[in-house]
């Protein structure tokens, strides 16, 4: 598993902020793409958490993604809009898409909003988070580059595409938060930088066989999750934030890794629909308390050692690391000290 | 597979159509309910086609659904309302809903119409495919009686909870129309009724065993599509169509078959979104007439006969049955035949 240590979630959001702002962000954007990649960590969804710093930062040195955002309203009507994140970091493209769709869903009861040229916005479930946090029904998607056949297919063009649904509650919201593929690509390029093997059932190699290594699947093809019903929701992704955004698509999509110097020209969409409209919000979330404890309380699989919420175990894992610290990989501390110090930046991440 | 005969569709349809209209509903609402589920029978999904009839108006007999609908509306804002179908066919309900939907499309750029107290809507996709064929995005969903078990439970919960998206194309439109269980529910009842076994994987008996029996399966629960991801979805669906219009959810909805004198109290989402508030819709059209090209193109796995879009089969199995016509089992024949009688309905489906 590679060697870990424990460390300090706010020291570790401050220390991205400030790299961010070193590279030239606005605070408030670095703030929020820091409070992003944090969160994942914290979730210990570590693939799309800090590991994702050295991405980031590289792309901006390359060109592909400005340091800035420098957003532009291409269309916009009282429910729908489409902006132009003229290659924003993709963190800061969607939050403020998600700020503007929750502006127009509590005028018009919903709002839309899509975004063309962007770049990877790590987890769909910070966006959700947001509308919730609002009382709102939140939904965000993305299309990613290939990695994926389509079903019947053996060559990849699907990116994994992920989507998040978040459903507001008294306690803790519904959070559901996924790739499209059996698992997170970030799963596979995470166990290849710490050198493991991957279940078998994850991906196919070039030649479309079975493959438990993590590097030979990156170079071949994640499988989409539930047969044809996954791969066809990919695709409905990517033909809504990739066709309908003018961004690219299928196997037109840059790769952040290796074409740095241009964005990746993903597109996203972000959804919020104002529960206020139809119920009191209180009286909804009060409901959706009543259905979670009635779920937790249905008869166990033998096999199950919970029934858990989307999302639940997430939360709980969050709720932990906020106070017993982030497990960060060694490397991935190496790859922020050596940002640090370019950018002469005291690093400090101890608990 | 049990014994066939060959009907023609146009006969089907005015058939059907005359029999809701002896039930009591307005010729323009039976029209409704016939074509959907003609429709459903031309696209070779014979569990939501015509073999439906005698449920709905078994129902309506009983006092479950109302042959008029009277639909009222609960709340209105400029892209978000509630409607109350109380009690309507859900056919009926679902299709004023969606047409609702596409007229704040128009009007806004999106339209999110939640319908509350309803019943068995048919298949989602002739609804998607109302809005696809104004040229917009068209999404639909509906929770329904409780048959399958979250994910980590034996305990079934939630229903088959089916969705559709529709992409407009300059052709045929792209059409995902799914249940989140393995299969739909309505395959294995359509099973149950040929005396045929269901393959292994599509459902566990009532102790949680693996079966393919479909009268156990029945009994049983139905399994979640691509596991805890197929379950979180399914459960997102039953929160929005049910907990936010204040429906019935979970166990709390009633069985169209065994408590025909009550309303199944299912509730519905439509979304419509008008692609021309973005790009002209010839323009987006054209384009995924190209995506469509490009993934047909890609090499076919071993195991494929071919790669298929969302829709595709259903689409040319509805152009082939269109013109040779609806192949119904003689069982639902009779039921047809005996409800003309009763109706006083000539009886002639004939090719």
């Amino acid at each position: 598993m590679g060697d870990f240590i424990i460390v300090n979630p706010n020291k570790l959001r401050d220390l991205c902020t400030d790299i961010f702002v070193g590279m030239g962000s606005p605070r408030d954007e670095a703030w929020v793409i820091a409070d992003c990649l944090v969160d994942a960590d914290l979730r210990n969804v570590q693939s799309h958490g800090v590991t994702r710093v050295k991405m980031y930062t590289d792309q901006i040195d390359a060109g592909g993604s400005t340091a800035a955002a420098n957003m532009e309203t291409v269309s916009d009507s009282p429910s729908l809009a489409l902006l132009n994140a003229n290659g924003a970091v993709g963190i800061v493209a969607a939050y403020k898409a998600m700020e503007l769709a929750i502006e127009k869903a509590r005028s018009t009861g919903v709002g839309v909003v899509f975004v063309q040229h962007s770049n990877h916005f790590s987890a769909a479930a910070y966006y959700t988070k947001m509308a919730a946090e609002e009382g709102m029904i939140g939904f965000a998607c993305s299309n990613a580059p290939c990695s994926m056949a389509p079903w019947g297919s053996k060559t990849k063009f699907l990116g994994t595409n992920p989507f998040s649904v978040a459903i507001p509650a008294t306690e803790t919201p519904i959070v559901l938060d996924m790739a499209t593929s059996v698992v997170a690509r970030g799963k596979i390029i995470l166990a290849n930088k710490k050198q493991t093997t991957i279940p078998e059932g994850w991906a196919i190699d070039v030649d479309g066989n079975p493959t438990t290594d993590a590097a030979a699947a990156l170079a071949g093809s994640v499988l989409p999750f539930g047969g044809h019903k996954g791969s066809g929701i990919s695709m409905a992704i990517d033909i809504l934030c990739g066709l309908l955004t003018g961004s690219g698509y299928g196997t037109h999509m840059n790769n952040p890794f290796t074409q740095a110097e241009v964005p990746m020209d993903t597109g996203h969409c972000f959804i919020a629909i104002d529960v206020n409209k139809i119920m009191p919000a209180a009286i909804f979330a009060q409901s959706v308390e009543a259905y979670k404890a009635e779920v937790k309380a249905l008869d166990k699989a033998s096999w199950a050692e919970d029934i858990y919420l989307p999302g639940e175990i997430a939360h709980a894992k969050s709720e932990k690391n906020e106070k017993e610290g982030i497990q960060l990989s060694v490397a991935v501390s190496e790859e922020l000290h050596a940002l640090a110090d370019r950018l002469d930046i005291p690093f400090d991440i101890t608990m």
